[in-house]
């Protein structure tokens, strides 16, 4: 899915919600425990609630990696399931040699076909410029991120006084395009949003941590977005695990609009 | 496998090679892609011939990941033929939020038996320390990496002067103890392993890019071996596409060999 197709459908649905389907087998309601697939119909019960409402789905392939082949098999019908205007993020944390990363973009572009991957900055440029090879295909950079190790080492000072994060987007912004390239920016920092935003102010970022872990939806926007919003904001746990029993879809349907009418307020105000 | 084992298998096989599986379906001789499992015939064919000569076997999982729930099953079925005195590295570069690294570490420690995961280290402590839990398994850590792109952020200079790998090195080796961390450390800058064993002296170091990517042994060696040897140097597409035949696995030993050889001339003289 392109830049156009995506503000498109911002634009319509009057959301920038992307719901994570970090399914845990552990976590799911026990009744869904003797079906063939119960990751994918617990995933597909949460697409048929929240698609209304949601721009983009983005699954975390740790919890389906960390099931073997059925995992991958479970992976895939979730993705088949997604209806084709919902943008789809594998949540990967991919990033090796060149050669070695062209690999991961068969895997998530081609062989199951994503719109987007994310991927570990650590390796450079030819870690990266591998995932930008593909038409209509993203790769969302990690820049800042919201977990308590986040600030081991993108934080502190190179010598040039900018923060590692910083020195990440200043340097990666120009192995590709806002039309290619997006970032992973943690919402418990929102406020740095806005020095984000003068490095970067097209590319659209992708925002994890509202809700459970701790970001505040108005602040993300106030000091994130720009003119074509420019933000896709990921909630997981607070959506997906609203309810823990037959009715966990519509409970995470109430969880998922409640988030698209808070989203639809700030998107009038553009 | 622990410490102590290790130490002693490069001891009696006088070697401290990683052969590196980066199977690659294109790449393979032909005649193999009529059987069930072709990755899996080629592994078990260069197992067959390299397992005398070498301490570990490193799959690369992008080129197994890239073949779907398929190259899942040969990965496993590769990793179930690897004899069990040879230690193990599922070559991933995984690291995220610790519930998700928790969850890799389960995918490759307990759902298939690894004996080390390669982690990347961006996102801090918690993306690395669940990978620490498990008992004689390895977090290898990535430090200095052998690609062009390793450049651009792992050597930049930190306010302080120490270059990014070094303050990883610095942080990061408190998190666990030599029993249960490694470092990947590029062989193509061999004399930086001298500043590394000032930071890191009893750290075993996983040493990729001898061969293909212009490292060279004996630099290695003289710059990175500790008392207890502390390497493991791979080669990947050195030995395993020695041939493209009928005798590729012939080729391949014929290349372990020689890398042994040479690693039990030096290893004579710790």
């Amino acid at each position: 899915m392109n830049r156009e197709k995506l503000i498109a459908q911002i634009k319509k649905k009057q959301s920038f919600l992307c719901v994570g389907l970090d399914t845990d087998i552990n976590k799911i309601p026990k009744y869904l425990l003797e079906l063939e697939y119960p990751i994918f119909e617990f995933n597909k019960q949460i697409i048929d609630a929240t698609k209304d409402y949601c721009v983009a789905y983005k699954p975390n392939i740790a919890f389906y990696e960390s099931m073997g082949a059925r995992g991958w098999e479970s992976l895939q019908k979730t993705l088949d399931y997604i209806p084709q205007n919902i943008f789809t993020i594998a949540d990967a944390k991919r990033g090796d040699i060149g050669n070695t990363s062209s690999m991961y973009a068969r895997a998530f572009f081609e062989n199951m076909s994503f719109d987007s991957v994310t991927v570990a900055p650590y390796m450079g440029s030819d870690s990266v410029t591998p995932f930008l090879a593909f038409e209509e295909k993203w790769a969302i950079v990690l820049a800042l991120t919201s977990n308590k190790g986040g600030l081991d080492f993108q934080n502190i000072k190179m010598e040039n006084r900018n923060p590692l994060f910083k020195q990440v987007l200043e340097t990666s912004k120009n192995w590709g395009t806002d039309e290619n390239m997006m970032y992973v920016v943690g919402a418990t920092r929102a406020k740095q949003l806005a020095e984000i935003r003068k490095i970067i102010p097209n590319h659209f970022l992708l925002v994890p941590g509202v809700g459970a872990q701790g970001g505040n939806l108005q602040d993300v926007a106030k000091f994130g977005m720009n003119a074509d919003c420019g933000l896709l904001v990921n909630s997981s746990r607070g959506i997906i695990y609203a309810g823990n029993d037959v009715d966990f879809a519509k409970k995470a349907k109430v969880e998922a609009q409640k988030l698209q009418q808070e989203m639809a307020a700030i998107l009038t105000k553009l």
